[in-house]
């Protein structure tokens, strides 16, 4: 066994450069000082400065959802850290292999009880690690007899439950000597051998009497980056793939075996549907099951009947499979349905998209001619980011073009997150271009990454949908509340305020000016900001359904679910 | 006893306003917008929307210090109050009463442990009230039947111990009937009277055999209101009063009582640092004791041999008094210092500030002629705001003009703290004008709320020094690292952007064009943004002192003390 040379810090930064972490987002803090002069020279990690802590937290986690890797970013003591404690739990409530690493007083300072700056001057040095249990599944406050096996054990479960976790790094034991310990590189815990042959016969022996299988396919499939395996189901006779919102076009929505987007009663096609909630057989891979996903709990499937594959374990009815991986278990499936040699499914008629009104020049700009218009110029190889509220929901009955990506957040749901997970995204993909919509309520939570955005995403798009406000809050109720305005912002003019001065910007009201702005927009390298306008009450189809949802029938469904 | 009227939501309304809470900041959510529908038609309590949810609970701290009150904001359940807990954190770091309404779930759907949005979809509804258990002093989350007198319980908390407190109200509590339970204003608990009297009497014996005492006056004093209680004591012969950092000024500069403000070794003139430390009486009035507030633990005072008034006990030697509060205890030294007639103390010669070296026109600017320039330009009836670094330990060595009040964050030191803090600190204190001093830095954490700053308090000036990135940490280590710069925002455009078109923005380079500037600012009514370029590694006395504290003797002072 060889042993980490150089201090505990340097070894910490080689063990997330082994894990794919290539960019660390944070900002600088009196106690993570001495850390960063470790951390900062080991090769392959390249430090982006971010403007504040939450977003050193978003950006890290669409680091890691859109790299299919882990992310990580550094803060300083108290001050820093739990300005990310909502990022980190967006992070956990979807599945997202954050590494939270906290530059934190020294050892020495600590023991004393020292009444330091940035503490509640108790002497209680623990307390802020206490809060990210919460939000975090693993925690460790490094020292130096332990550091080496405490990172390690730390990251296992990082990579093991694909959760967030957190590291508390004292500025001494920062600079200590990192001591012995494995070098070898990381990787997830294998699964129970014994338990996969098992869930092996009883799925091959479930398979029996069936002639199709229904796939629905959900955002843990992108977390174990298994989207390949389940393209490869698809391709099989018999198969039909469905996908959450978190996982949209998981499957090449053109493909002839695709269902598109699962949602419930407010699924677009009530043949897709059908499809899911009919299914004799339905395979539940990678999902998440909540209101949303749901359709506010119109789901007709039922749970309890399916073969559901977990990131951590198996099941097939009632038969729990522990320790059954979801990587191995979709290569499983895999094989027994090919071996099954079921025949071709005849092909689901699916709805359109409903994005085929364009409009004319100079017809003023709506939902309806807004997402038209961007299912028209959207090009292959493009990361898509959509922020909750409108433009996720608007986003989600697009068609998505080849190689590309929707990046939204469905369950957590926190606005303002997408603004600097597409700087993330932009850095973990550079190879496929950014495009980010997003309100303009939503934007203010985050706006100041918007200068470092375009600083390291030079073709980065942004579309910033002006509706005076809240309007995913208006459909849900008390439309003309006070609470649902905000200040009015000349959005054109923020890009050069934020020290992106040769960003185009401009400002779409009409259908013309906005294909006049795609247009420029197209040229490959070019970044953007389209600022566009739109009626204040107007949304999506299925945001309108959302909020239905969520302001009548949701409270219903809410007491009965 | 009478009984509230109407819903929950709307007696927590009536019961904030009770104790004088005028404006309530915050963003609407899903979870909360029929609470915000309760309580936003009480009389007396006027919306404030913030951009983000940290800056909604900077602005309510801001409005509780400067206010000399109980603060209040409204989030929705876990995207939003957990972008809030350091915010909070810092509250209760600096004793203030800040108040945390989050708007939950319904019951009964948290009750069925239904997979909703913003959760973890585990079931687990209290994760988040857990969280702030760690930095509230107290936390409910009301159901119907309790709902009265839990607020009550909560709030009373606040009043007691100057802490901020958590109230968690799901959406069916908002709109219940109120039901049974006072409506009696609260108050403030009321100390132990027997105690007081034993405390009078200890005090009384203690005083024998001085002729002088000094009194080391600390923020808590402000907490409680309590500065004309001081104020009177500085009027009786004997008594000098020196100040701590978070209560600069709280005796006037000019008076010849006043010592300025302590910081020990790093204190401005030797001969007011020499009256505390060598005090034969010291009597430590609602202070804290903290790196910082000592100069890194310099201090030569014994405070174990010296009388203490703490919020909720004193102490005289080893002597403690619970329940003796601070409101009480300053009373009855006040009356037995009048009634021991000690001789008049001789004056004790401060050192000058330094903020001699105005500059000429066409010299550069650097902090020398900044603070010069400022100190000449301040006028009375100011709330001068100042951000933790560069800003608040230049602020530090101002000599502050009469009804004026030093905002700054000196314990928990939160960059981004201030600016926000600025406009709950405008509309606490409307009558006085609001002039913030910044770093860009610390600027662009929180910068989005600088358009509702300009729209609420339309006579506000920022100064925002403009020294390419993170000075103060520059000056503790490793000035020339990656992480210390920060993208180049165009500052002066930055006003427009953010929805204030109208405000005064110029960028000063020379001591002429800030002159002008501030000419031009000193016009009542008027807004300004002035933009002041720095040199990079300059920095205020009392900043080199304390990063050389930080960085040096700081760490061996962090072991020992």
């Amino acid at each position: 066994m060889a042993t980490p040379s150089g201090s505990v810090g340097a070894h910490l930064a080689t063990r997330l450069v082994q894990l794919g972490v290539g960019h660390l987002f944070g900002l600088p803090g009196d106690f993570n000082l001495a850390l960063l002069d470790e951390m900062l020279p080991v090769p392959g990690l390249e430090w982006v400065g971010s403007t504040n802590e939450l977003n050193a937290s978003y950006a890290a986690d669409g680091y890691a959802r859109v790299g299919r890797r882990v992310g990580a970013f550094v803060t300083t003591y108290g001050v820093g850290e739990l300005s990310a404690v909502n990022g980190i739990a967006g992070s956990y409530a979807e599945d997202v292999p954050v590494v939270h690493v906290v530059g934190m007083p020294s050892g020495t300072a600590m023991a004393a009880g020292a009444p330091l700056h940035h503490t509640f001057l108790d002497g209680d040095f623990r307390r802020f690690e206490r809060v990210f249990r919460e939000v975090t599944a693993a925690q460790t406050v490094l020292e130096p007899h332990n550091a080496v096996a405490e990172i390690d054990r730390v990251l296992r479960v990082a990579l093991e439950t694909s959760k967030p976790v957190y590291i508390g790094v004292p500025a001494d034991v920062a600079t200590a000597a990192a001591g012995a310990g494995s070098v070898e590189p990381l990787v997830a815990p294998a699964g129970d051998p014994a338990g996969l042959e098992q869930f092996r016969a009883g799925l091959a022996a479930h398979l029996q009497g069936h002639d199709d299988v229904c796939v629905l396919a959900g955002p843990r499939v992108h977390r174990r980056g298994l989207e390949h395996v389940v393209a490869g189901l698809a391709e099989l006779p018999g198969v039909r793939v469905a996908s959450q919102s978190g996982s949209k076009a998981l499957v090449d929505e053109e493909h002839r075996a695709s269902l598109g987007t699962y949602l419930g009663a407010t699924t677009r096609s009530d043949a897709a549907r059908a499809a899911v909630d009919d299914a004799r057989l339905l395979v539940m891979a990678g999902t998440v099951h909540s209101d949303f996903t749901t359709g506010f709990f119109t789901h007709r499937y039922d749970r309890e009947a399916a073969v559901e594959l977990a990131i951590d374990h198996a099941r097939i009815g009632r038969a729990v499979y522990p320790r059954v991986r979801l990587e191995d278990s979709l290569q499983v499936l895999h094989e027994l349905v090919g071996a099954a040699g079921f025949s071709p499914a005849p092909p689901v008629e699916l709805a359109p998209s409903g994005h085929d009104v364009p409009g004319a020049d100079d017809e003023p700009l709506d939902h309806a001619r807004f997402w038209s218009r961007l299912q028209g110029w959207i090009a292959p190889r493009t990361t898509l980011v959509a922020e909750a509220g409108t433009a996720f929901y608007g986003a989600l009955d697009l068609s998505l073009p080849a190689e590309s990506d929707l990046l939204g957040q469905p369950i957590w749901s926190s606005i303002g997150f997408t603004l600097p997970a597409t700087l993330g995204a932009a850095l973990a993909r550079p190879d496929r271009r950014p495009v980010l919509v997003i309100g303009d309520g939503s934007a203010q939570l985050t706006a100041q990454e918007l200068g470092m955005l375009y600083a390291r995403a030079p073709d980065a798009i942004v579309l910033l949908l002006n509706n005076d406000g809240y309007t995913v809050e208006r459909a849900i109720q008390s439309p003309d509340a006070v609470y649902q305005d905000i200040t009015a912002w000349d959005w054109t003019r923020l890009p050069a305020a934020l020290g992106a001065p040769d960003v185009h910007a401009v400002c779409a009201r009409t259908v013309g000016e906005l294909r006049a702005a795609l247009d420029h927009a197209g040229t490959p390298g070019t970044a953007a900001f389209i600022e566009v306008v739109l009626p204040p009450k107007d949304a999506p189809r299925l945001l309108l359904e959302l909020a239905r949802g969520l302001s009548t029938t949701g409270r219903a469904a809410f007491e009965t679910s």
